[in-house]
C-alpha cells in the first residue's frame, strides 16, 4: 500500500473520534451556558472577500493570512478571527435588533509558524454584546466566563480584571507624557515575567527618569477601580461571578480594548491563560462596520479541550460516545444480537452491533477494546437456551450472566 | 456608513441566529440517532495537499475545487467532500480498530454557480462503515437513515434500494453487450423524468436495437433482489427500518458503487432526495487509501434544515434560543431584575436580561418582539411593592402578575 500520497497538510490535525468526544462535551457545556445568558448562535462562511479582511489586523497578521484567487478570479481569503465578519454580519444587517449578543465556535486560520499545540487550523470561541455601552453588558461577560468555567469543572481560576482608563489616569498621576502611555504600561505589565531592574532598565531605554519610573510603579500599584470597573464587578458577582480580582498591573489589548480588560488564569491544573477579552467600543467602526460600542471575550476552547484530556479533567467520560458494543457469536445467533441492540437503542444506550456476523467473537472483543467500549453482550448457544445475556465490563473484567431486561439498568 | 467594503462573499451564507436554532436542533437529533448506533464523529482539516485531492473526483470538479497555495508556498485546496479526507485517515492510522463506523458533519467547497439554495460552502453529513463486507453493514445503514428520518419528524419518506449486481444481471439476461451495460442503465434511469419514447430513442442513438432495448426494460423490471439485497433489507427491517421499497429501476452512482444502492424521497412536504449512499468496496483504494469495503449515505443537511424552516415542520420551535427577556424597569430596579434573572437561569431557563438600564422599558419590548423571544418578564415599583413579577406572552399577548417563584413553571 503506496501511502505517500495521503499525507495530513502540516500544522494541520484530525479530531479522531477518542478526540471528538471531549471536544462535543466542552461544546456542549459551554453552549449551554451562553444561551442560559441569551446569547444566540451565529455562524459565519469561511471565506470572505479579501477587501474585508485586508487593513483590519496589521501587516504581521496579513503575512499569516490564507488569501487567494477563487476559481472566477474574485480575491478572497480564509477567516482570521470571529470579530470581523461578526462586523460585516452586523453592518450588513442594519435592522437587526440589538444590543445583539452572540457567541460564535469556528475555526479560523493562520499560517503561524507550527509547534506543539499549535495549529494552522484552531477554533475561536467568541461572546460577545454588540450596542450595549453599559457596565452591565461587561459584568454578564464575566458571568458567563465564571459560569462557564464552574460547568467546564475548571475550578481553580482567577478572573483578572484592570481598566484601560485606570491605567491611563495612574500614568497621568506619575506625570508621564500622554504619548508614551501605552508604552510604559506595556513594560511595567511584564513584571509577572520580567524582574523589577529588567523593567525598569526597559523603561530608561524608553526615556524615562528614575522618578517617573518609580511615580508610574507607585501609580499603578495604589489604583483603585474607577465608577465604571466598579459597576462591571459588582454587577458580575451579582449574577453569580466568583473569583474576580481587580488586578492594576494586567494590561493587554490597550491598542483596541477602550475600558475594562480581562483574563483568566487557571494554575491548577496549569493551563495559563483560558479566556481573555474586554470592551472596545470603538473596534467595529474602525473595521469598515457600524460606530456601536461592543465588550466580550475569547474563550480558549483548543487548549481547555487538551488540558481536560491531558489531565483527565473529566474521568466519567468514555473516550468512546458508544456505551456496549453487542457482538454476535454466530450467524444463527444473529438474530438474538440485533434484537438485544435495538432494546438497548430503544431504552436510549449507544449500542454498536458488530457489523459483520462472519467475524471470530474474539476479534470482536478487541475492537470493543481498542476502542474503548466500556460493555460488552455476549450471546452464545447457552445464553439462547437459558434466555439470558452475558454483559462484560471490559474496565473491571467482570462478567455476569443475567436476563435481557437488567442488562440496560446494569450498563446505566 | 460606508459598507461598501464589508459585502458577504457571493455564493456564500452567514447563519444567523434565527438559522442556527433549526439547525443545532436538526443536528442534534442527526448525532444522537448516528451514536445510537454506534457510530463515532470524525472531523478533519479543511484545508488538504493538492495531492489528496486531486485526480479523484474527475476534470469537470477540479474545476470547481478552491486551490491555492499557502503563505509557505505548499500547494493546497478546500475540502471538496468528507470521503477523500477520511481515506486519508483511514490510511494514516492503521492501527485504527476496523470496522470502522464514523459520521461526519463539516463543510465543503465547491465553486458551483450560485443558484437558490445551492451554496459554494455546504454541509456535507455522511455517516458510513469501512471495513465491512457483510450486508449487515448496509441493513445497518438503511437502519439509521430511517431512525434519522423518524426524529426529524419527516415522515412521508421512501428509502428506494437497488443494486449494481442485479442491473448488471438484468443487462446480461437481455443480452446486452458488456460495455454497454452502464450507458443503458442511465437511460433507463431516467423513466421518471423522460417519457418511454425519449429513452428508447436514446438507446437507439448508443446503438441498441428495438429487441434489445425491449428485453432490457423487461429484463428490469421483472428483476428481483439478489441473495445480498435481500440479506440487506432483511437486517435493515429487523433494526427497525421503515419504507424500504426494492425499486429495479433505481440507479445512481455506479461508477463507483459496488453493490447495494439507496436514496430516499421526500413527497409531502416536497423536497425531492434528501439521502444518497450505498456499497463502494473498490472507492477507497482508488482514492489512494487502504484496500477496504465501504457502505453508507450521505444526509443533506442544508435542504433539510431549509424545508424545515419553509414549512415550520418544528412549530413548537422557536426562532430564539432565548426563552424569556428580563427588562430593567429601571436603573433603581435593577437589581430586583438581576436576582430574577438569576432564578430563571437556575431553573434551566436561557433568560436574556437586557444589558443596559439606560433603555426605555418601550425599546426593550421591541427587541423582544423582533428576536422572537416567546416571554418577558417587567419588575415595575408596583410589582416590587407587591413582590411579584409581570409576565407576558409576547405571541398571546397575554400577561399576568405573578409570584417570582410561579414564573419558572409558566414559562416551561
Amino acid at each position: 500500500m503506496d501511502n505517500t500520497k495521503l499525507q495530513t497538510l502540516k500544522g494541520f490535525r484530525d479530531f479522531l473520534p477518542q478526540k471528538m468526544v471531549v471536544r462535543n462535551e466542552a461544546i456542549k457545556r459551554l453552549k449551554s451556558v451562553f444561551e442560559k445568558y441569551g446569547f444566540e448562535e451565529l455562524q459565519t462562511p469561511s471565506l470572505e472577500y479579501q477587501e474585508v479582511l485586508l487593513g483590519k489586523y496589521g501587516e504581521e497578521a496579513e503575512k499569516l493570512m490564507y488569501l487567494f484567487e477563487d476559481p472566477g478570479g474574485r480575491k478572497v481569503g480564509l477567516r482570521y478571527d470571529l470579530t470581523v465578519p461578526t462586523a460585516r454580519v452586523i453592518s450588513n444587517n442594519p435592522d437587526f435588533p440589538k444590543p445583539f449578543k452572540r457567541y460564535q465556535i469556528q475555526p479560523a486560520w493562520r499560517a503561524e509558524n507550527t509547534q506543539k499545540g499549535r495549529y494552522r487550523e484552531f477554533y475561536q470561541c467568541d461572546i460577545d454584546t454588540f450596542g450595549s455601552a453599559s457596565p452591565l453588558a461587561d459584568g454578564e461577560i464575566l458571568a458567563v466566563i465564571s459560569n462557564a468555567l464552574e460547568v467546564l469543572e475548571i475550578t481553580n481560576y482567577k478572573i483578572r480584571i484592570n481598566s484601560r482608563n485606570v491605567l491611563f489616569a495612574s500614568m497621568e498621576k506619575a506625570g508621564i507624557a500622554k504619548e508614551k502611555w501605552l508604552t510604559t504600561i506595556q513594560s511595567i505589565d511584564k513584571l509577572d515575567k520580567k524582574s523589577g531592574d529588567e523593567v525598569e532598565n526597559e523603561l530608561r531605554d524608553k526615556g524615562l527618569t528614575k522618578t517617573q519610573i518609580n511615580d508610574a510603579f507607585n501609580a499603578i500599584k495604589l489604583a483603585k477601580p474607577d465608577k465604571f470597573l466598579e459597576d462591571t464587578i459588582q454587577y458580575a458577582n451579582k449574577m453569580g461571578a466568583k473569583a474576580i480580582v481587580f488586578d492594576s498591573i494586567l494590561s493587554r489589548g490597550l491598542d483596541y480594548y477602550t475600558g475594562p480588560i480581562f483574563e483568566t488564569v487557571v494554575d491548577t491544573p496549569k493551563m495559563g491563560s483560558v479566556t481573555g477579552g474586554g470592551r472596545y467600543d470603538a473596534l467595529l467602526k474602525t473595521l469598515g462596520g457600524p460606530d456601536i460600542p461592543a465588550v466580550g471575550t475569547t474563550i480558549g476552547l483548543d487548549r481547555i479541550c487538551d488540558v481536560v484530556e491531558e489531565l483527565n479533567l473529566w474521568p466519567n467520560i468514555t473516550k468512546s460516545s458508544t456505551k456496549v458494543l453487542v457482538t454476535i457469536f454466530s450467524n444463527d445467533l444473529l438474530d438474538k444480537s440485533m434484537e438485544t441492540a435495538e432494546l438497548l437503542r430503544e431504552s436510549g444506550i449507544n449500542t454498536d452491533l458488530y457489523p459483520d456476523s462472519s467475524v471470530k467473537l474474539d476479534k470482536q472483543l478487541k475492537y470493543a477494546d481498542k476502542k474503548d467500549i466500556p460493555f460488552v453482550v455476549v450471546i452464545g448457544s447457552d445464553e439462547e437456551r437459558e434466555n439470558l445475556v452475558t454483559l462484560k465490563n471490559l474496565k473491571t473484567k467482570e462478567q455476569t450472566k443475567v436476563k435481557l431486561d437488567r442488562i440496560t439498568e446494569l450498563i446505566k
